[in-house]
């Protein structure tokens, strides 16, 4: 007898399983992570973001990069500058990096978030291996100095009485994976710091990224 | 005159360009874009979405599922069933999908969504041909008979007065990329129909997916 497979919609393989952060993972051939850049305004935090990325991208990386510009415009455009609203800017961040870990990709978080606790939440809400805080650790005075938003100024003047690092706190990482002097060096320097540990950290050279 | 080339960090190359949705979209080799799946409690919306991204992912796109499970219990978590508290959701939710467009990634998002004027906004946050409503369009007997979270049971014995269907409107979409009749087949055929739109709508044929 001979066997007449029919090639019809209905005899369609479909997976048994539903696609998981291990599977977009495996496609994406990465280790999904968190790149949480906290510090003072005026640090360099997007600076350094913005070359990691760059970086990445050309490694053949899946990357995003979360900061103000397209958070505190879209999704929390509604919150404001209070300490209740600051808290919340950042949970709802955190929760936006968790969903993107789940499609498998790496994500760079740049906001000042002055606050452990928030962090801790923020790195508590993946696993231990996927999160990576790294400490822009820009002295204040250079900070004021580049001043690239003119709100050291705007605070200085008193018409901004919250600003981190003069009326509002920041509380400094006390165990960040990687803690880099934004002040002292070029910021593609630095920026190759954070890959280097990167590397080892999420092993950048063990997948084959297609390039030679 | 013999050049001795430096090798150090400093002279590593840098892209003057930060990245972009077009180029995380060109790395991904695939068009980003929003399947938006809407339509009663017991439609089929989630079955679908996950045969849907199943399919997807075997073709080697990059995908990520947004439901009730991932953002109710995370960036929404916060939110209940208030008319005021429902179009927040959906409005979280469509800007988190559009921070996944920008990531590079087919983001399929699985939502009652009764409002037309809610799923307007989220069209509307987004390129015009980035955004696909898919009205899974299942008769609410049908949807009530399944009943896979017991809420028209619920809402039936008074206890869940705001049930889309029963309690709540549904504003059926008016111009919907694609509709499916939730009840009619097997949910794999009628998934296969959403891939074969897909396939024309943001080709899923053209670009290269690794497989014979």
């Amino acid at each position: 007898m001979i066997a007449f497979p029919l090639r019809r919609a209905t005899n369609i393989h479909w997976q048994a399983l539903k696609i998981d952060k291990a599977a977009r993972a495996l496609l994406n051939d990465q280790k999904p992570c968190i790149l949480w850049f906290t510090g003072l305004s005026g640090a360099g935090k997007s600076t350094f973001a913005d070359l990691v990325e760059q970086r990445l991208h050309e490694l053949g990386r899946r990357t995003i990069l979360l900061d103000g510009d397209n958070v505190r415009h879209g999704l929390n455009r509604d919150l404001g500058f209070s300490e209740e609203d600051r808290v919340e800017n950042i949970r709802r961040v955190a929760e936006v990096a968790k969903l993107m870990v789940e499609a498998g990709l790496i994500v760079l978080v740049s906001f000042i978030s002055p606050f452990r606790s928030e962090r801790r939440m923020a790195r508590d809400l993946v696993d231990a291996d996927e999160f990576v805080e790294i400490y822009v650790d820009t002295p204040i005075e250079i900070c004021e100095r580049r001043d690239p938003k003119g709100l050291y100024k705007l605070a200085r003047s008193g018409k901004l009485p919250n600003l981190t690092g003069l009326g509002s706190s920041y509380e400094p990482p006390e165990f960040p994976e990687i803690v880099i002097d934004g002040g002292l060096k070029a910021p593609e320097v630095l920026a190759e710091q954070i890959l280097r540990f990167l590397e080892e950290k999420i092993g950048l050279e063990k997948v084959s990224t297609g390039e030679t």
